[in-house]
């Protein structure tokens, strides 16, 4: 095959030149209390979900967080690739409740409504990028795990959207956004109407995960193996390469969550007054 | 993992509100020549396409009267699951080609063009769960099954789109929108250009079908136990589930069925224009 | 099953309608290099990428050829069925680097921009289907052979997209597009930016390749035989199925391939002026 | 200029094929409390919005109603052309607002918002031009009228959207969607946002209103002799201009509608926690 | 204000690099019967619509130049800008009914629905500023002209869609979608329904028209004028904003065109299959 | 009129209970340069473009701190109306145009690139009423007046779009989009390829501008007028109502404005590109 050599050189050249060390920690590493940010000399921005070192208990306060978080993630330029990873054996599959607040109160939900929209909005803006390390059960929110490029699972994660129906309310958070896009409308409407666990092998075989790892030791040195492999793209490249990939999924999640979270409030509230109806009732 | 309890408790309860009973037969149970219409006390709904106690013959009469039978089933605030099904061992596999009246004729197909939108237009606007039980061929009209929520089929059913290509017509009644979105770009397409059949165990393999059963007492049982476990859903929780599933299937139905049936007419018309000319030519 | 003979006898008689033969051989089938392009009696024209009779070698002046070229097999209704094929054990591999001129010049670049994407809305207007005969490796432009409607494979055959990223520059010439399409968002992200090799099988696997067969003969043979099936679907059946099903494909094509082609050329661009820094650094 | 002879010739024989008497009077002319229904030998259904043969005053059961109302008209292929007025002078001016039931509870609401998707669904269906002639104020669900093909309107006629903000919730029940359509984002928020009034000669000047009559007989009078005129174009060239000119329209009800009426069923079920809230706090 | 002054003297001397002298005549220009090509220096080519140097009589065979003609105009970078335009005192006004062949028979119409979307794409896809010069009646494919980027008219110019509705057939070619964009749901569909006469001074009213001049030769004095004043924008400049600016028109033609053009020949046929059964009735 | 007197009582007790006062400063007011806030008691939040105190001379630095700027605001719930005004007698009409870097190097603008499409989303992801009172030239950057919901304009207000083709680069930074949406396809091209200045009174006719003001004072008092007027409305029908007009907005400007700054970002290289090859030929 003929190549232009001076293009290939050139192209050598563009990848080394964004390679240069980053001294600096930016404030915004540690500001946030159940993410810890770590970054390599090169630009990759590990992102762990975590709480007092173990697994993240995800709380009402991470919820507002996130929406700054990811803001401030994107907007460095000093990140070159970021993975997203989890904590210990789990990667996303704790919520602290209480902490969420009275979600069956429309005016306490509409927080709720609004940050979840912007949170994924911001999150699907970084401009490079994005490897999800998925390292045990993403049980919640995997959607962040979803508006990633690449996705990578040990042999032992596995997805399931669990709180939805457990609290009894729609999941409209995004989730049912991103596994349609995921699996298609018929796998994804039985994975979030029977509670259904997906294997991270299974999940590879309908195309979500495109590698299993035989454990956590595994997954992170594949992880970074690939994030320096993206590296070598040039910069203007891989910045292009990955804000084009997430240009329809940023227009579905633009579409539908504002939507979907507003059902999920109402069901939220009907609970309550289902309850207290039945009550009055008695 | 932390939860709400008190939350938890309304969801029990609110649940457990929706499973009054109804002990009324509505009207419309009895209405369609070859629609039979059951319903158990706590609200899920068959609907079965049948002729006679047997496998529905497909006729222009239905074609007119399911716009109206599924408005009234959608209508129908006390149906709460619809299980759709066919009788015997076919699902929906004859056509009663002279009821369909002159197809060639543009103003005899204008009613099927209209019929044929609203009919899915009404269908998919059912706001509670739909699940599919195919129990044999599915050769005609299989868009009815694909607009469900869940498919599941026993070890025998398959799908194949027979007619169209029989008759020489374009398959363009939705039948091209559901495929499309269910398999994909490539697979939909050659199931249609080579009638290919496809067997339930390949279609659960391609995301489609979600359950096979090894017979037809399993499917209908299996369809039952799913059908009273979504009931376990809360009331709105379940409606809105639904209702936003089905969103992105009902703007493709309403954006590309009014094409495809009108050009399905017109190849129609072209096979007695063509055969007319072939005569005078000879 | 109950059909209507007089409508069948139609269809057959319509059929055979447009199978008079064809004997002219338009100017335009040797009007381009790298094409090679024959038509048999019944309409099937066989597109033969190919240079010096043997793999093509793609050219810049093949570019700018391919949107006129395109355009003249989609408006010569005397094209009943089109096939795609390479020549040798090649589908389509080799670039001429040199002969593209100058691609990190805008106004250079500008041309191809334009090209690009007339090149595939043109080819996608085809108005008869298209079938794809992937008769070894396809790691340039495979999007081509992704506008058909049904694609076949040899064993050996594979898909790779290899000069973007060789050359350092974002793949967006449609490449994004097609596969996004026929593989969904990972596999195809993970396919442009790992730049994978898929193999014939596994492309079947993942529903894009419709059959694989053992060889190139074999997949010549089996190319011809579904044309002549599909050559039994009556003209304005077969024109209208093709043209619906290429519709969702013609507008994304759309609106996605003049931005994609857009930060190509940026990326290419940068490549130089990086270069060009750096030397200056020095 | 030239025409061919034949082709017009048949075009007036078309049109006065449809002009056919029919003497019957459906059944569902008399089912619906508030809609006062007419035809003509020659096909031109009146549709009246009235009260006891005044003036509408809309209640939570025609809310119900009109889902089966348009559903029954855009079913009775008999209907040529369609007149949508009010009674007296006024269009659609009064709600009997305890009529509405508990909008406050989401359970209630769950049956105004399904309803209010489907009945403009099942109006905008209509398969024949719609004529709105405005005879009056037009301050409640305005969105009927410009649901029409042909808006005319008597000299004193108005426009508003009176009720949502006067209860204090979110216009969201599809007067959104069919005004920014209309007359674009800026007028059409100021127009919701300060409860405008816009008046017929205003209307006209933006695009929405086609013509201004003196009064209510020159109304209904030109509404009629557009109507005959309508008629003259051939059935199924009037019943494809009409589903052409409506189809965009309906795509983006099908879209807004549903999320439209989940908004405003939370902003109603808020005031009442509000105030709640506040009784509590004193 | 601040600029920087490099940056406009580049500016200048790029504008000034595209103005180079083009001597050659291709051969494109003269190929098609009824359209007039001429180029200046500065490659501002005319596009005049004529027959027999006078006022253009348009025939089945145009319909057909028309796609090759506009894909011709699109490939060649020599054209700067583009004015369209009629002769005499017509823009484009007259039909020779009988060239058209027999609309009424679907296979023959098929050519026109093929010809009558790819037209409009080609017509469209030109990459550079594209002015209308309305010099008088534009009651026939007047969506030629809306396709342009500025549409300048002669006093006495005026807009009607003539032939649909007297041959009594759906305006389905693409006008309606030009019209619905350029004046909005409401006024498009009375223009359509009622054949109305739009003077140029409405139009501009209306926003289609940008200027009107007092006659023919201030109107082609002015296009003239103003296309000069467009080259001044830089090459590149001036390419993206014709292309940025025709992306919507461009999709919702690709979308529409198809639909209406297939619904206008069905309006046809029935128009000759409704006099037969007429015929035999009597 | 009939209405429900409880639900008006809660109506008026829920925006009362919004109207609470807020004391605190938030850090982020003083945080921008170029921006200055002050909140009134009742959340009325003003922000004016100003450079010392003077009208705003833009510069590369507001463009970077306007992503985090508009991110703030749209996070403070403190903050219940936004107007956004200018200093002085100019809206935006001075660019600082050394202070952008070298626009014509890729990698420089590739942060241009992110930046602008980002401050456009968090502009327009604000989640109460804004709006724009327009007290002068809006010459620079006039796409952040049009995201609001009401403009104001003071009688000597214009707009006008002087710096792309000042510069002669490609007007695509969102102007394109919201001026397309703002007054249609045609008058946006006109305004955007022959920088028209379209003066506040036109605007209102075009429907852009709700008021027109006689001068400076008049505009702001009825600017603040207003925003007390919206505040009326209770707080989450206020909220749900600008986010739902808001919606489409936001989607084009995700679909429209990546692509535009690209193609801009390449006319800016090119014209240096242009300079270079110029000065070679000498």
């Amino acid at each position: 095959m003929f190549l232009k050599k001076s293009v290939l050189l050139a192209a050598i050249v563009a990848s080394s030149i964004s390679l240069k060390a980053q001294n600096t920690t930016p404030a915004y590493f540690s500001r946030f209390d159940h993410l810890k940010m770590t970054r390599t000399a090169d630009g990759i921005l590990e992102v762990k979900f975590t709480t007092n070192n173990g697994p993240i208990v995800f709380t009402g306060k991470d919820h507002h967080d996130f929406v700054e978080a990811f803001s401030q993630i994107a907007q460095d330029r000093d990140n070159k690739i970021v993975i997203l990873t989890g904590t210990g054996n789990e990667f996303f599959a704790q919520i602290d409740g209480p902490s969420l607040g009275d979600i069956t109160n429309p005016r306490e939900w509409d927080k709720t409504w609004w940050e979840g929209q912007q949170s994924l909005q911001n999150l699907s803006s970084i401009g490079v990028p994005v490897i999800a390390a998925v390292n045990g059960a993403a049980t919640v929110h995997s959607e962040y795990a979803l508006t990633s490029d690449i996705i990578l699972a040990s042999n032992d994660a596995y997805f399931q959207d669990y709180p939805h129906l457990t609290f009894g309310i729609v999941p409209g958070d995004g989730i049912q956004t991103v596994w349609k896009r995921a699996i298609g409308d018929y796998r994804s409407r039985y994975f979030l109407y029977t509670k259904q666990k997906i294997s991270a092998s299974e999940a590879k075989s309908m195309g979500v995960v495109a590698e299993v790892l035989p454990n956590n030791e595994a997954l992170n040195k594949r992880a970074f193996e690939l994030a320096k492999k993206l590296l070598t793209i040039p910069e203007l490249t891989r910045r292009h390469m990955r804000t084009m990939f997430a240009d329809d999924l940023r227009k579905d999640l633009l579409q539908q969550v504002g939507y979907g979270l507003a059902v999920e409030g109402i069901s939220a509230t009907d609970l309550k007054v289902a309850a207290e109806e039945k009550a009055k009732n008695k």
